[in-house]
């Protein structure tokens, strides 16, 4: 039985400015079978809006409320902690952080910066750690699929170190963090034991939903998926597929 | 019984281009007492040549044969495994590593790079990790006592990074690592049971050596020390005292 769908975007809808073969027909048959889809990403180099005009751009067409970012979230526990951000972000993502206020201290919030990571930044984050600021990671990626096809650092490495240097642990706000997951559920009236995520990420999209509670997560071999991935993080897939049009049969299937 | 003394430099002897107070005159004292001394430095950021040179120029006169740089370590093994070096390091490092031929492939060589540290040296480092080279740390230092007085990120948050990305573990060259403080005993003849290391870094410095079986380890409170770093770490000082001449009161009461 699946009631609910949530689909990770970069490596499974699209690469780069490219959607994968048949991406788009493959959501089209999802909301025709009438299944809500959620859409969950742990891309922090784009603000909210500009992920849904790149949907649209795309042939993913979406709503706001479809959409689930871990800036958002970052958003929203913020506020609910009186806390104002230490940004270590990628410029793109500023606007998502407009407008915060508060008066309760202070938070390091790290997002995939891509070089704006660099010596003087990460100290400064580190020397706000040390001084009682908390840390929060929007995702603990450790690496994205890079517009040449290669590998690279995404934010995950860099939590890392700032959790090494200061010794403390950083709050994860996006996938694998349960809330995440769940708050896309919520928004749905999905329960966890009639959802299914499909994401490249073998960990924080698969192994991470697994571990939220949800009941399959699908892992696609496009995107970064490197050969032996199912084989790297417990709980393993509940299915390995090629992509998304796979993953698509594979729910219709499941669901009936 | 103690025969053979181990003192840290940055934080002990020195900070920045300042003596830290009465340290020349408490050198001379070991000296003095026939005691046989070792520099053990975590410092990457400057050449073993220019150390030696800081060190006539502060009142701590010493041989090339009695100081031991983790740069140096790493020569030696890279020369025993074949591998010639990436290097992630400080420029002012770089003479350390002249003249290396190597055919066996590669090794990610991290010391305290500084500014140098920026995402694509970062990413060229986690590409060639993932490639298959070694991943080899000259410290694993969290922070270090910057020229502002405050603690500043060190190499070991970057091979924290590195490894986190690359699902590695790294090889430590520098304290802690056993070999390093074994090397620099073995120079002096001295057994692990009758030495003593001084240091600032009550991890690296002191929980180190003691944990490499030296035994004993004074923690100084110059430096980068913090009140309270002689209850974070496990097994803790054997002593904690003002300043390196306090050590050396200490060595030369235990001594007798």
């Amino acid at each position: 039985m699946i009631s609910g769908v949530l689909l990770d975007l970069a490596g499974v809808l699209y690469d780069g400015e490219e959607p994968v073969p048949g991406a788009a027909e493959a959501v089209v048959r999802l909301r025709e079978s009438g299944l809500p889809i959620r859409f969950v990403s742990n891309t922090t180099r784009t603000a909210k809006r500009a992920i849904l005009d790149q949907l649209g751009r795309l042939g993913f067409p979406a709503s706001d409320g479809e959409l689930f970012t871990p800036a958002q979230a970052a958003r929203t526990w913020l506020q609910q902690h009186n806390l104002s951000p230490q940004l270590l972000v990628h410029p793109d993502l500023l606007p998502d952080f407009d407008d915060l206020a508060a008066s309760g201290g202070k938070a390091v919030v790290v997002g995939d910066a891509g070089e704006t990571f660099n010596y003087l930044a990460l100290n400064q984050a580190f020397r706000a750690l040390i001084d009682g600021a908390k840390l929060v990671a929007l995702a603990p990626n450790r690496a994205f699929k890079d517009t040449d096809g290669k590998l690279s650092l995404d934010a995950g490495p860099f939590v890392a170190a700032l959790e090494f240097a200061s010794q403390t642990r950083a709050i994860v706000l996006g996938k694998p963090s349960p809330a995440f997951f769940l708050s896309a559920l919520a928004s749905m009236n999905c329960p966890k034991a009639a959802a299914v995520m499909v994401g490249d990420d073998a960990e924080t999209d698969v192994t991470g939903a697994l571990q939220a509670g949800l009941a399959h997560a699908l892992l696609v071999r496009t995107g970064k998926y490197r050969r032996g991935d199912e084989h790297r993080f417990t709980p393993p897939p509940t299915a390995t597929v090629d992509d998304i049009s796979t993953a698509v049969d594979w729910i219709l299937a499941a669901r009936s």
